[in-house]
């Protein structure tokens, strides 16, 4: 069995995301401190983002108009119209902010591309998600970018059927043990977990460590050394 | 010269969309009266729509962006909080909007799947086109979707290389004369005008009357003919 293609997920597991995410929440935090407790503010708003999920789904600016609904609700309607504004600017600072890869992401992207057929497959607002792969200088190293609502089975049956040989020959790499890992393993590709420090809440699941299509690396720089290894 | 698939554009094509901002924006006009008069709301939205289209693209989650953040602009940054509560209610209603197909499409459509690979091409919010796809249950009839953040000849390139049999064989219909004919044109394509009653300023452009690939229809129940007599 070979491997022809690898399938990335892209932030988090490319370049920082999630930090850039936190760094807003803290500014969110602060912002409405008088009107309630740290714990409070992160619980309402990642409620919020929950029940918003279906309806603006994954990115930015889904973020920043549930920032704002949390804000309304934690004031009894009456968020002043400076936290408004503030939440406003973080959000259009979060898209314009300069895309940092993660270190060996360059060079193990460089060696991958030589011997597979590199597929993007990330969540997120398209736009945006376009903008960072332009800005992190990797977008050359991909044969396909799939930007994709959601990341289930079906999406990498159908991803790595059309970019690739099919999900039997391909492996998935990412941060996301649910949507990264599981789903990828349950089309029948391998998958790859590289954790990044921190994940989000919604993102977390149990690694199969038992699988034995899968593999856990604590750097990407070692994704080229493992591809290898299976063939 | 045999046309084998056709692409299809989604908003104000197969179903109403345009209405619905225009009905949101007039309750955004309602809201504001007292700050400014009707045609200064409306050319204020305008220009912050267009400022912040490269940061937030197409759709109603940047709409709404825009839509709150014109609102503190008029407002000398104090818009009040029940104004923005309203915008955040009004945002939402339109994610949540039902579709409501144009007349005469599920004909045209099923019949046209019978003889040729249909392929829906949009711009917008992943999200939200995939839901109203799903909601309009037209999605069967599609051998494939392509949601992409720009129209223009590189994207007719490569969803009519990679769903189709190039370009040269296919022809692309929708409302918009700048992103659905004129660019299809450009890469070769066959292309059909369908107007929708009202066309979103950004979107005007001059019709290419002469082109001998290009096709004004008034109704979209009138494509199957007027492709097959291209053949």
């Amino acid at each position: 069995m070979s491997i022809t293609t690898v399938g990335l997920d892209a932030d988090d597991t490319l370049w920082h995301n999630e930090t850039i995410f936190r760094l807003t929440q803290d500014r969110f935090v602060t912002l409405l401190a008088e009107h309630a407790d740290h714990a409070t503010l992160m619980a309402r708003l990642a409620e919020t983002e929950k029940r918003n999920l279906r309806l603006y789904g994954y990115g930015v600016k889904g973020f920043t108009l549930s920032m704002i609904e949390t804000a309304m609700e934690l004031t009894g309607g009456e968020a002043p119209a400076a936290v408004v504004r503030e939440i406003l600017a973080a959000g259009r600072e979060m898209l314009a902010h300069p895309v940092e890869t993660l270190p060996g992401v360059d060079q193990a992207l460089a060696e991958l591309s030589e011997s597979y057929r590199l597929v993007l497959i990330t969540k997120g607002d398209l736009l945006d998600q376009e903008r960072k792969l332009a800005a992190s200088g990797l977008g050359d190293l991909f044969a396909a970018i799939e930007i994709v609502s959601e990341k289930d089975r079906q999406t990498y049956d159908r991803v790595f059927a059309r970019h690739g040989t099919g999900a039997d020959e391909a492996v998935m790499a990412g941060n996301s043990m649910k949507s990264d890992v599981l789903p990828a393993l349950a089309a029948g590709a391998w998958a790859v977990h590289i954790p990044y420090f921190i994940t989000w809440a919604h993102e977390v699941a149990e690694a199969p460590a038992s699988h034995k299509r899968y593999g856990a690396l604590s750097n990407i720089c070692e994704l080229p050394g493992w591809i290898a290894a299976r063939c």
